[in-house]
């Protein structure tokens, strides 16, 4: 079946979008994007989403779009593809530019909203690396989700090789654990609940902001140590929650439907 | 006048080149590039950036294209478009592919080559801003040319915002100046030419290691201080090199033509 999409103002057939070679999001990843989870046809936690989107809009200096027409896009999107239980990406880039690193003065974002189907099954459990890839440096970029994700892809490759799932990625210095390539670690130590500050080079993920207002989470910086001392370890993003496997510890994983019913149900 | 430039297999009009959607270096940064001078018609040290550019796809897992069918299709473009002195980017990405992180096993790498006309003038002296923006950390992507500029340019626009030309971006650790935005950082001390190590997070230029080989310059870690203290500063890549106008010093810019003789003579 042949699926649509939203670039910049419209509905259109995804066979007929096309962006421009000079889009400086393709040329110099120029731009941010936001990962919704779908479910019953909703968009839960969108509020919170567009909060983290329009402050990455005004750290990159993009003048960031209204979340109701952002809304009304999505929807668009959602009815046009009938889907109901997935994933949408709501990607902004600075839009076609000159050469060279300097923004064009009278930038013309592109603006593009794409679904996809994903039954919510319980994703098996996986297996994590310690990569050698670091997460950035602490910056003003660190709060954005911004288009930079080669770090992530080579640290998921390289766990790939090694026989293993997907890959931990430590702080910028390398002595705490900051997160998984796509997601919030949270470790269970003594019958809490742990996971790393944005000080570790950990996202300021969706998930990972209410499951520690809620209180289930603490945040701590997290050595490779205590994550091997942990008795479960979970990733968590948007979309859901994946048990960490081990292999050596007979851990135990009772803690899974704790944290995922109250992110996901 | 109209351009061409070539998109994975053929030279097309540049009105009719179109970049998917789902190809991940939009998506997700993933790729590389390269930046060529255009001299006389020709590309110089043109092999030099192969060199480089076959690294960084090795290091990316992508499969690294001909060199010789690379420079047929450069050939292509530079005719086409008859840029005789100018600019020549190239650009390989992971191409399109599926949701999340995870490479296809069967990628289609994007491949796209344009030229721009850029007369060599002689750059006007800049002013430069110690960015708060540093460079990543030291990993197996910092020999990589990769797409992801976004730290550099958001030096660049807090720069401009704050009254300068351009801003020095410092190592991961922030003691050390690593380079510019946009180009490599040669410092003049004591009548001697320096310029940051690899390690302190500077990116191995073309034209850096030209230079370091001919014995002009030599490598040393530079702080802020010796910066600030040097008798003059330049930016070298491999389109050009520009002083750097320090406004407080009476600065002595005498080894600009050394060097540019050097480089692009």
């Amino acid at each position: 079946m042949s699926t649509s999409l939203w670039l910049n103002n419209a509905l259109i057939p995804s066979e007929n979008a096309h962006i421009a070679p000079t889009d400086r999001g393709f040329l110099l990843a120029d731009g941010l994007f936001e990962t919704l989870r779908i479910t019953r046809g909703t968009l839960p936690h969108f509020a919170l989403h567009m909060k983290r989107f329009t402050a990455g809009c005004h750290t990159l200096r993009l003048p960031p779009p209204d979340p109701l027409y952002i809304r009304r896009a999505c929807e668009c999107v959602l009815q046009a593809n009938q889907h109901t239980e997935g994933s949408l990406r709501i990607t902004l880039t600075r839009g076609p530019g000159p050469r060279g690193l300097a923004p064009s003065p009278t930038p013309h974002p592109t603006l593009l909203i794409t679904s996809a189907p994903q039954p919510h099954t319980t994703p098996a459990d996986v297996t994590l690396h310690i990569s050698r890839y670091t997460r950035p440096p602490l910056s003003p970029l660190s709060a954005v989700k911004s288009l930079s994700y080669l770090p992530s892809i080579m640290a998921r490759i390289e766990a790939t090789d090694a026989g293993y799932d997907d890959a931990l990625m430590l702080c910028p210095q390398g002595q705490y654990v900051a997160s998984g390539t796509s997601g919030t670690l949270i470790i269970e130590l003594r019958n809490r609940l742990y996971t790393p500050p944005l000080q570790s080079g950990a996202l300021p993920g969706i998930s990972r902001s209410r499951i520690i207002k809620s209180g289930l989470c603490a945040e701590k910086n997290i050595t490779p140590e205590d994550y091997r001392e942990s008795s479960s370890a979970y990733l968590i993003n948007s979309l859901s929650i994946t048990s960490i496997s081990k292999k050596l510890t007979n851990h135990n994983t009772d803690k899974k439907d704790l944290i995922g019913d109250f992110l996901f149900l």
